[in-house]
């Protein structure tokens, strides 16, 4: 987060960084969407070219392994991945001791995916100055790029992302596409509406981020330019956070029918649990850009790394 | 199986692929073995530069998985590759879900194993129309690329296929390798005969298929060109689908001494039980091509790949 | 080990590889190494091009499989890799199934990491010529690459390893890295103390290594040049091998308040378990090397790589 106290350029989160930075990083996405929606073969490109990037996912997720080893070969990179399998390894100085290793291999980079808060932080602390280090997701902190590429397909499909109307969906309380979705949009001004239950819901969420909270979805879905609907994690469920999952989608679950009428986008950052938080109509309908946001992931990782590397 | 009906080309299975197909992957096939069998480093080649290749293994094969990896590189191609470590995730929904994220990150082809019948096809019939999709195996339906590979094994030994004699071997019911084979031969006029144990047998598999069935081994081993001996899946076993390892060898497996006197060219899909199915000496024997097979592995995956993108 | 019984050359152990191939290693881990260590990305070497490297970890280890991935990429060769996930699969027939399939695939070297004692061995004898093997660790073997940048890190702070004195303190009897290092630094006619619990303590280890081997600590620490201190494997506690964990540390375990006034270098394989072998101030104190054996990891396998392949 000390983007500025150091000449590293690190991504590790949306909070701090410059609104200027995003206005140029959703620019790259851009143009990196092109390429990799025109027909042709990517071009080869040399920007990583002698430069190794580490993927660490202590948090497996293929997707978001996949979206970053694609863009690192694509800027003509090479890398290495680790990913966890359930077993928990790293913590406190083990995970320094893993740091201070892939530092002395000389790697350039790390993308780390961790359950818990502040890793990416605490590596970006302890690092050597020439490895950068890109948050992948921590805990229920921050996930930068998600929020990146959900802004990017935003801001291509309506123009501009300045004073929209923005409702967030579901499990907020332990969400980082929610967190970071939060800090981006009201760099743009964007007036911001969380929905969920209680149990769902961010402690002081109106104070702490300075957005509205209802418990109700009442007329929302006509109200907002966007609509974020969040994963339920469906194995939270099991410590009763709701009563039922029934319950659950008959309160907040998004259907094409309730959808009807509505001028709003609707996003989700995948995987659907459709049926629950979304219907199948929902997700392949006329709102949805949910597979806009897929297309996104690759070019906003590759937008990521040139700036990091520049 | 609709290589016809779109202009994009997939190996979706045998059965349906025209016999010129076969042929021409035959002969490319052969091409690449004899690359492969060189003293030199491989040449480099970049028919797949700037292509990239996902490798889906939801069931496990590390053989299979490498011999892909391997054709992807040396046709100068990239790839991701995800296996599944005996956690089931994907069904219905959620695999049109995989399917659309890949296509929106530019994916070339998808090499996918499944241990579900269809899932090649349920992929192919979903995915855009520049995504290329190879079968590895789906559940005990087809093998394509075993299958290629065990016809390029034995065209090049024999000279041709046609009309050769054939037995296959023992675990029929289950086998996606023995559909694929018998589909192939077939094309070349061949007289096959399928042999195992009832509770093993694939049903009503004469009338089916067009082959014979025999429950006894008898004289076959003198009789047929080929001898394509199946694994014995030895974690079905506890099902009882037959009564014991020591009954099914004593009936099915072959030995060198059973085979002495036979001109029939010995295969297998690998990895061999050994002791059950074949013991050692069988394996390693003169009638033995087995080892011939493993060479082909890689080679055959470099045609079907030259092929879906020319 | 039989490296001067064929013109193929393997790196199976340190046991019986002259002390010119020894040293011809330390000197091109030097030169990789300040490669390494500049601030310019890493140039292109195509030594490898063309070449194929298939890392089969059936121990899993990250680190030790990130230093050769990315030694044999900085070499510009391609590599597959098999990482076991607790599983055990391959024994007997089946390992040697594993080596005949990928020598077939036209692999050119096999790195190989094994529970088992001897595994690189039998690869090695079973592996048409030309496949080399590299040995990352048999059982309580040899883990060769260990002990050469143990060596390179040592020779380049005091300018040689001619006839200095070393301690190698802790779990001697399950550790290959006392083994290797024992093995190599006989030959350049150190003097070697092992120190640890009779129940960790190598049998016979005096007249097996000639070397001294002594239960108590005493005055250690001052009268050496160099102190290896070995991991304790926190999982073999369990079959009670010594009591406590913390009688362990009051024994052996390396304070930097136990080191102060010392002369010797400290170094340990990693990773460390602080608290236990080693504290936090030991580690990141004065006397320590263990960072630099780690920058050590990738030039010692890229020597080691050139080396075969030469």
């Amino acid at each position: 987060m000390q983007q500025t106290s150091s000449p590293r350029k690190d991504l590790l989160g949306i909070e701090h960084l410059p609104r200027e930075v995003i206005d140029h990083l959703l620019d790259r996405s851009d143009h990196y969407y092109e390429l990799l929606l025109s027909e042709h073969p990517i071009p080869q490109n040399d920007l990583l070219a002698g430069r190794t990037v580490a993927n660490l996912f202590f948090e497996n997720s293929t997707r978001t392994r996949f979206s970053f080893e694609l863009a690192e070969q694509r800027l003509g990179g090479q890398h290495i991945s680790f990913t966890s399998q359930g077993t928990s390894v790293s913590k406190g100085e083990s995970l320094l001791d893993t740091v201070k290793v892939l530092e002395a291999m000389k790697l350039d980079a790390i993308v780390v995916r961790h359950s818990s808060y502040g890793v990416p932080g605490f590596i970006a602390k302890h690092v050597a100055d020439h490895v950068h280090v890109i948050n992948a997701g921590d805990g229920a902190h921050e996930h930068p790029t998600q929020a990146l590429l959900d802004a990017a397909t935003m801001r291509m499909i309506m123009g501009t992302l300045e004073k929209k109307r923005v409702a967030i969906i579901g499990d907020i309380r332990h969400s980082r596409v929610a967190r970071s979705n939060i800090w981006l949009l009201q760099k743009y001004g964007c007036d911001i509406t969380l929905i969920g239950p209680d149990t769902l819901m961010a402690r002081h969420a109106a104070e702490v981020f300075g957005v509205k909270v209802q418990r109700e979805m009442g007329n929302i879905v006509h109200e907002v330019d966007m609509i974020i609907a969040l994963r339920v994690q469906l194995e939270r469920q099991a410590s009763a956070l709701f009563p039922t999952l029934e319950e659950f989608t008959s309160m907040y679950g998004l259907t094409a029918a309730r959808l009807a009428g509505s001028k709003a986008h609707l996003l989700h950052p995948g995987p659907v649990n459709i049926g629950v938080e979304l219907d199948f109509d929902a997700v392949y309908g006329e709102h949805s850009v949910i597979l806009r946001q897929v297309k996104r992931g690759v070019a906003v990782r590759m937008a990521v790394l040139e700036w990091v590397f520049s």
